[in-house]
């Protein structure tokens, strides 16, 4: 089936920042994909899709030129065709799914329920600098729940539920959940007099200082920010105090002269409700934890934050981050949306996972079973054959081309498909076929006999037995 | 929950050609989309996915005009940034997904088994004329068998098993699957020395006879072709002599004069093959039929050719098309890449079922269940009772906002969640809830009381009784 390699006479350069993957890695993210679907779905929320098109309005009602530079507009290859056709124009791709969502809701708010629970998995796009490890097209998966005026904190606490479950269900390693609230430092670096720039600016670096050594802080705060070093020296004592279990740290926070300031107050109540309640949605202490370094960049933020580390390869980044905001749309609508939501970055992951060998694919097809073909004259047995496998549910090929057994068996060794059925004269004038399973070494021991009647049920056994059903990484 | 419906200051128009739906259409859509990935694995498809942006030489490479004036062109909203971002210019949206599967092949030959089988859904842009039932912005969920050099005929009669498997599983009514292969008609008309450019612009209209009755057929033909009276009256002929069951058609078209063209006749001996094949794959003769009339608009198509009618609904057109073709890329590859697909136009067909009430959503949410919260003391309780329901399996959502009882029965009966439980003092005092199946006229017949270590047992059994998992249309 493999002929040279020499298919391709003109094939076009990859585009920089555009990932594609080969069947093997698709299938897994196709199955990535399912779970957190599954999981979202689990916690009920419901899926949206918002068109890859917006307004160029839309796009940059929350300004900012930094998103705005990294837009890509679209436009008629060949111009505008006809007046007509003027609804085409101003129009640009989604940079994100939270804009997307806040003009979504301002549309339809009289067909949603609300609280609006939603969930999103959609590409997006963005011109970026091209660099390893950014793209220029890539999925986010987003939940969020919006309110109208108000939200309960206990939406705040279904996140890292959800969080939990995903990340299990992926099963790609050890995780755990970082929580803080964003009034807690705001308040804490007011408390100790700090202005609202120089604060802003500081929390900017205190999001980073994990790439730092504990023992450097002092020297990067003083180096990156204009916190004066008594500042810095009660920042640094503070995330230092707050490395408890859960309990002592919020106990150690409601007893910090700080709760004079009163967001800082108010934070450490939000994040002993926030955090209670996500030990009661079965959240085990193994998987979360209060860490007060956590900013998170984003000015829209407004209380609780959340990042996920992957145990092992934290310079992976946080894996899904998400937080509360005040609200979501002021732009679009009159009413106040308070909202809390998270999001992961799914393409950038995977590449992670790939390079990182977390994930590594094993078969480039769902398919279970090939079916082989021996002698033409016998293909009318092998098509009644995959059907009554793919009757019973069970993924499978039937080789439709000529070519000797090795070549067949070859073939689906290289794709990773685990079983082979062959019959011949000899068997099928027996009434029955040999099942094999394929293994590296092409050990040839693992074949059975089996009666035709039987067959769809004895290979459901057998992918069970050998573990072998659904997609493995 | 519900406010005014004034959320809106300035929600922005729709773009016109881009559609969206809301959560319980998505919802369905979703569904759609799970099952049709589901039949393309069950026939052991790899599923790969294409950047939704090519290079513009690469979408223009098959040429035709009227293809190149729909595609829409991205750039960065504000510009060139700097030289290094030259990569970012002369791309553009795909408008199918056959163009990236050439480009794709090509790419990564040496890294991909042959045949290649391949299935792709994803979002496709065409800047067409906005009309009624035309979109800008569409699902394509395709499939191909891509060969190197030579491609069995059976792979074309995998096609017709997928689309059988497909249509089922999506229970959207009875359907039938139309066959014919493009030989035969070119040869006929040859055979009766009709040149080619008069052949080709008489397929077109031959295409599109469904649209009128059998008896105008003849004035349609000599009004809208340059055909003879003499040989629309044959050709007409032609089309009534055919019309019995698969046998008999198959050998009146072997007997049939025409058989003295040898395309015609080779034709036929490919349809034989193909509908042979098609029954040993489990189709049933209810299901699939010789048509001749059919002739596909599209050029490439060299052989086979498939179109799918949902029966009693024939004005939706084809809900499923595809066919033969010699050659996928001799743009791209040295190699001939014979191949043979099929194509679901996803967001056209669900615009057309909801539209005709075929498809009727029942619920805004996954959820199953809503665990209503009479008491903020219990909180903790509620939590914990949606975590046990989560952890069997049962999508479920707790009420988390300040409501009285009936506000959230209402919130629960308006987003189509069919169960809630209920739990104040005095059933959590005595240890269990109260589980309550929601009807329309919120007759309040069926409650149970249920101990709080049963919930999840009790519940999945009930969805079981009711019939209410999954997603129902």
């Amino acid at each position: 089936m493999r002929g040279s390699a020499s298919v391709a006479k003109s094939a076009p350069l990859p585009i920089s920042g555009f990932i594609e993957f080969l069947p093997e890695q698709q299938l897994i993210l196709q199955e990535f994909i399912r779970r957190i679907r599954a999981a979202y779905e689990l916690h009920g929320f419901s899926p949206i899709e918002t068109p890859a098109v917006e307004r160029v309005e839309v796009l940059t009602s929350k300004g900012g030129e930094a998103a705005e530079r990294e837009i890509y507009a679209i436009s008629r290859l060949l111009g505008q065709q006809d007046g007509a056709e003027a609804s085409d124009s101003n129009l640009a791709l989604h940079f994100d799914l939270t804009v997307p969502l806040a003009r979504y809701v301002a549309s339809y708010a009289s067909q949603l329920s609300f609280p609006f629970r939603r969930y999103q998995i959609q590409k997006v796009w963005r011109g970026e600098r091209a660099q390893a490890g950014r793209f220029r097209e890539f999925y986010q998966c987003d939940i969020d729940i919006i309110g109208r005026e108000q939200l309960s904190l206990l939406a705040d606490a279904e996140m890292p539920a959800v969080i939990y479950d995903v990340f299990r269900s992926l099963a790609i390693g050890e995780f755990i959940i970082r929580i803080s609230n964003r009034k807690i430092l705001q308040g804490f670096l007011r408390h100790y007099g700090v202005d609202r720039d120089t604060s802003a600016a500081g929390l900017r670096v205190i999001d980073k200082l994990d790439r730092h050594p504990p023992a450097d802080w002092n020297k990067v705060l003083i180096a990156q920010t204009t916190l004066s070093p008594d500042v810095v020296e009660r920042v640094t004592g503070f995330f230092f105090g707050a490395g408890g279990a859960t309990a002592e740290t919020l106990q150690w926070l409601k007893d910090h002269d700080a709760n004079a300031d009163k967001d800082f107050a108010l934070g450490v109540e939000e994040l002993g409700v926030v955090v209670k309640a996500v030990g009661e949605l079965g959240v085990p202490e193994t998987h979360f934890k209060i860490d007060l370094r956590l900013a998170r960049g984003l000015d829209y933020y407004t209380g609780t934050v959340f990042e996920t580390l992957l145990v092992g390869h934290e310079a992976i980044g946080s894996i899904c981050s998400g937080g509360r905001y005040d609200d979501l749309t002021g732009f679009f609508a009159d009413e106040k949306l308070p909202g809390v939501g998270i999001s992961i970055g799914l393409t950038r992951l995977m590449a992670q996972l790939l390079d990182k060998k977390i994930v590594k694919p094993r078969a480039s097809t769902p398919a279970k079973v090939l079916v082989t073909s021996l002698d033409k004259k016998h293909l009318p047995d092998y098509l009644k054959i995959a059907n009554a496998l793919r009757s019973a549910n069970i993924a499978t090929e039937v080789f439709t081309e000529e070519a000797r057994l090795g070549k067949q068996l070859k073939y689906a060794l290289r794709k990773g498909i685990p079983l082979v059925i062959i019959a011949g004269d000899q068997e099928l004038s027996q009434g029955q076929v040999q099942l094999k399973y394929l293994t590296e070494d092409f050990a040839q021991k693992d074949v059975e006999e089996i009666p035709l009647p039987e067959i769809a049920a004895r290979v459901t056994e057998k992918l069970r037995v050998l573990g072998l059903c659904g997609i493995a990484w």
